[in-house]
């Protein structure tokens, strides 16, 4: 079996800016990622039973408790279709205040609810409301969906993991946690993660890819989906979506992270979407806040002689860290197609992953790489 | 005990426009309410074992199978503090295709989930993916919130009922289903309903009420909270909310109905309301498009002289509709209040039933009744 | 003829919570208000020539250089019908940059370039791009609407007026400024204003009053409307708006601005409007900033004994400032009509102003006063 | 001088679908197009004097009277820095009923107050209130845009044009009308057109483009703006923005043409945009309603197999609606670079055209012709 590289391994170097240590979301410090993956049976669907493709991610804000030390935040709902919990109140107050968890469409609410027994049970938070956030994509190519797999014990594991010293290291890219089911570009997809990292600030991206259609996909602007319209098979793909989350370390306002998570979108455009109907694009942006302003609005008045107001006025600032959502965001979609492997699901339902070597002739033909 | 009655029944009458046969949602015909109430044990709280003041009402659009025939729908929402799920995929879409449930805050995901389960196992739907649609306010004045006491077998009865000939009659209020922990101005709260009918259309409120300050209180215009301030005991509620669903038979897009949703919001503010922050004041709207706008229009245009493409145009033909939600709105708020009994919960924490007598004696001095 | 009071020296008191000095926005220290008249002409309505019933209403959120010194803003758009200026910028950045004009509908845009000049010639403002905030009623019941008779000499005055001792003084209201033309409840509207002041902030509200059915009227709940529906003429009125401005003193962000411009509307629903379709419901919240959150919340603290970090995380710092702008914002209204003068416009129209002999019984019929 | 051609002319095929006959926003029957070009002067900057390199373009809907046969309509503002006029009612009530005219940043009151006269003087409307639509970009990098050059004149011009046999056929681009001094990607930009055309529905794109950083332009794909690093002058845009509007025949609702104009986003990111701080990037969608949906459908139906209730329900049908817009706005953007002239503006500022044949070259390196 071919080996499984991320994109710059193979030499593709999506947009200028530099990656942190890991590339990935965990470049911002303190944020953890836990996967639970499950993967039970084969052969038919037999709803209840399997097969079982499916599991449980989390991403955490910071390794303290998230309750009492809640994170700014902002959620942008591209194409607002998808279950989804939590999202409306995260926008309104500006904070998250639980960790965030993805996974397979209708095990949304068993997971929220898993997640609330976590506040309680393992977080000791003594309150009366509690405002759970996970998001999800739909699995149901490969995985037994609506026999809706994860448990509590799961979910559990997903945030032991994101809570410990591997949580914060190198992200397991592809075929696992809330990724393990999930395609792109009638490929297989998953989890995927990308970073940028300025002497001003750290961001992060992880996305959970499940949207597209083949002849779409392009990888630094060559169009990689036509020239692998033969990979077969193909089974269409119907239920089309992303969760992106964005992580930061600057100190920003709940409105300025949603002008973050917007320009997440225009990344997810430059891999080949054009915004399908039934596709649930949402992109949750939050920030540790460990960074100040100061820096950064320092070297931009550096670079360009304005004067600190107005740079603070236009918010101009925000411009590179704009460019470091888009980048992170491009570059984490291909490491998700780059690192998931072939996947034989329920009914024999088949993903095959994306044959690198041809990917690699490709990019050179294009002179890319 | 004092028999509590409803509004009309005092002789109190919010508006100008005529109720419906059971002044309630159903009297937009279909339209089915089904409560489950879940109340016991008493004294100090354990998690896990209770009190229970708890439960879960039903709302179904139409006696049918609402995932195949979805009905149009919007979400308008005041102030987005709360839990309430499968919002933003209904204002995406512009339809609701389950029944709507109302619960106690930490419920709703368990709720939704066995929403699933009634949306496979009872209404035989073949799809991977569903959008429930759960609201919910804080009862944990009262009720062991944080336990869940809620199970599938309860959301099941709350659905069988407003399934049935007993779901499209009167709807009982009060302390009843979702609403059964539910404070209002520090008074006991719940559930409570109202319609406004014309020659052209219907259309029915139902709120779970969980909002107010004593004093803000105020019914069609008289200060009732001030001069009820001295009504004891009177626990601080911290947790703010309202739950409104209104349903029409108006032929509407999901954009007039958003922009009905939004008029209830006038409604709550001539109760008092001004908007808490940890208020979650949602409103959903739907329609079951019986009746076109054709009558409609032909009132209006009779009424005012003006031409129909005009009345089309600038849609003043929603004048009406508007007003009836203002109204029904109010009174919905009111008959929660009246229909509610004093409740001991948790922790022997006391609501007290607004004091009808005392009501009838002060909306009299100002000369109201 | 009768005297105009305003509702306070008539003992009205909407509310609880005390007014400033001014009772007027200009309560908010630094804020100036200023108005240009233009009432010329009786008789038939001659396109261009008149007659003129028209004006401007500047308000400035200080006496600096606006432009250099922006202040926080926000825009809630309830019934976003309307041709307001500039207002998806100042949402979008959460600043004006600009003072705030009032006019009649179609002199917007003839003002907003006026406006522009200012910045240039008075401001000596230096940059290649300014958004100008201007908003508008119509009153095309009583004015030359079409003809658009305000000109740059208008605007400047109005302006020079708020930047003056006597524009951050009382504020006349009634048929004043972009009040001149406007209606109320089938009655004379215009200019008003109101204050709330605590130790801790101060918040004011100007409105341009211009909506409402004659029967909808409340005035702290009394149904003075349907006690009034005699009073003749009452030419109906189509266009139904309301422009509200809300200033406060405290440093707060854009978003909490726009949660505060929210609230307007509730104080607005207390006087009897239901948000008719043709009505253009905007509000405006903008702050000086000169006070810190800090004796906010310590009070609040001291009230309920919360934690500091709690009344910050869930924002219920906000709830007196919420209460503030729905006090101000009703008084606003009443103010506007009782200081409102009847007037004889174009082709005859008339606008009876409130006959406060009347309102006075009313009150004092229904145990109010 | 090196003649300027299209992007198709140069063999350049964005994306899969068919163009229109004229491949630009007039293959929507009945849209028209007309401009007003104004330059005049040279050298230094006296404002108020010029140099002048503005003008105006008009887009028309259909070619009747568009106030009493208004088009559904919707806005999409990605990133709301900017002074349009007309835009939130546009979006409230989801029609337009002026004619949509784009300018230079400043003339936009102006500009609408011209369109207010021709609504009432050309086309003799009879109401006392009008909602004009004017876009605008900044071109004060070459225009001297403080001083306002464009009358009512120029405006009727545009018009004049628009509403004519010429301007529902092939459209100027690059420097003319609106788009007159404005840039892209640090080189000459302006106006652009594309279309896409099945046997379903026609779709078209108008640009006025003015946003970019020179490194980031991207040609389908190819990093073209990394190359063309050395083309020298130029001077630093700071006023980044895309005026974006789009066209269709198909009957659709003004929440379906506002998720149009939201896919227009993803083509402006195709060609390198990360949505930069200061760019006002507005998409204003309409439907000229002439075509229903009932061939769309069943030509998806006929392609996937599926029931026309489920096509309809979860608006599949729009896809290939999506994909039109993604692919003509990115092609449309190419147009206006590809068309646009040098020129030399106010204090000898100098925008350089894209060079055709080194793009052809780099198009051929990069493979893609």
């Amino acid at each position: 079996m071919e080996k499984r590289v991320r994109a710059r391994d193979m030499n593709i170097k999506i947009g200028v800016m530099k990656t942190g240590k890991y590339n990935a979301i965990t470049d911002v410090e303190g944020v953890g990622v836990g996967h639970s993956t499950i993967i039970e049976g084969e052969g038919a669907l037999v709803i209840g039973k399997g097969p079982i493709r499916t599991g449980v991610t989390a991403i955490v804000p910071h390794q303290g408790n998230i309750y009492e030390d809640k994170v700014r935040a902002a959620v942008y709902a591209y194409n607002a279709y998808g279950k989804a919990v939590g999202l409306p109140q995260v926008n309104h107050m500006g904070v998250i205040e639980t960790p965030i968890l993805l996974t397979d469409t209708l095990n949304v609410w068993i997971v929220a609810d898993a997640l609330i027994d976590y506040m309680y049970e393992v977080m000791n938070v003594k309150v009366m409301s509690i405002n759970p956030v996970v998001g999800e994509t739909n699995g149901s190519y490969l995985n037994d969906s609506i026999g809706r797999h994860v448990r509590k014990r799961h979910v559990f594991e997903a945030l032991r993991k994101a809570y410990s010293q591997d949580g914060v290291g190198p992200v397991e890219e592809g075929n696992v946690g809330g990724g393990t089911p999930m395609s792109g570009f009638e490929l297989k997809g998953g989890i995927g993660t990308s970073s940028r990292v300025t002497n001003e600030f750290s961001l992060g991206v992880l996305v959970q890819l499940n949207f597209g259609k083949r002849e779409d996909l392009r990888i630094d602007g060559v169009p990689v989906g036509m020239e692998l319209s033969d990979v077969e098979p193909r089974g269409k793909q119907r239920s089309n979506s992303i969760m992106i989350i964005v992580a930061t370390d600057l100190k920003l306002t709940s409105q300025q992270l949603w002008k973050i998570a917007k320009r997440a979108m225009l990344g997810v455009a430059r891999t080949g979407s054009y915004g399908s109907s039934t596709s649930g694009d949402f992109v949750i942006a939050f920030s540790t806040s460990k960074r100040d302003l100061d820096s950064l609005i320092e070297s931009i008045q550096k670079d360009t002689g304005r004067r600190k107001e107005t740079i603070e006025a236009d918010e101009s600032f925000l411009n590179p860290v704009f460019k470091a959502t888009v980048e992170a965001t491009e570059e984490a979609i291909v490491n998700a197609l780059f690192k998931a492997e072939t996947m034989i699901g329920r009914d024999f339902h088949i993903r095959k992953a994306i044959p690198l070597d041809r990917v690699r002739e490709i990019m050179a033909k294009y002179g890319r790489i």
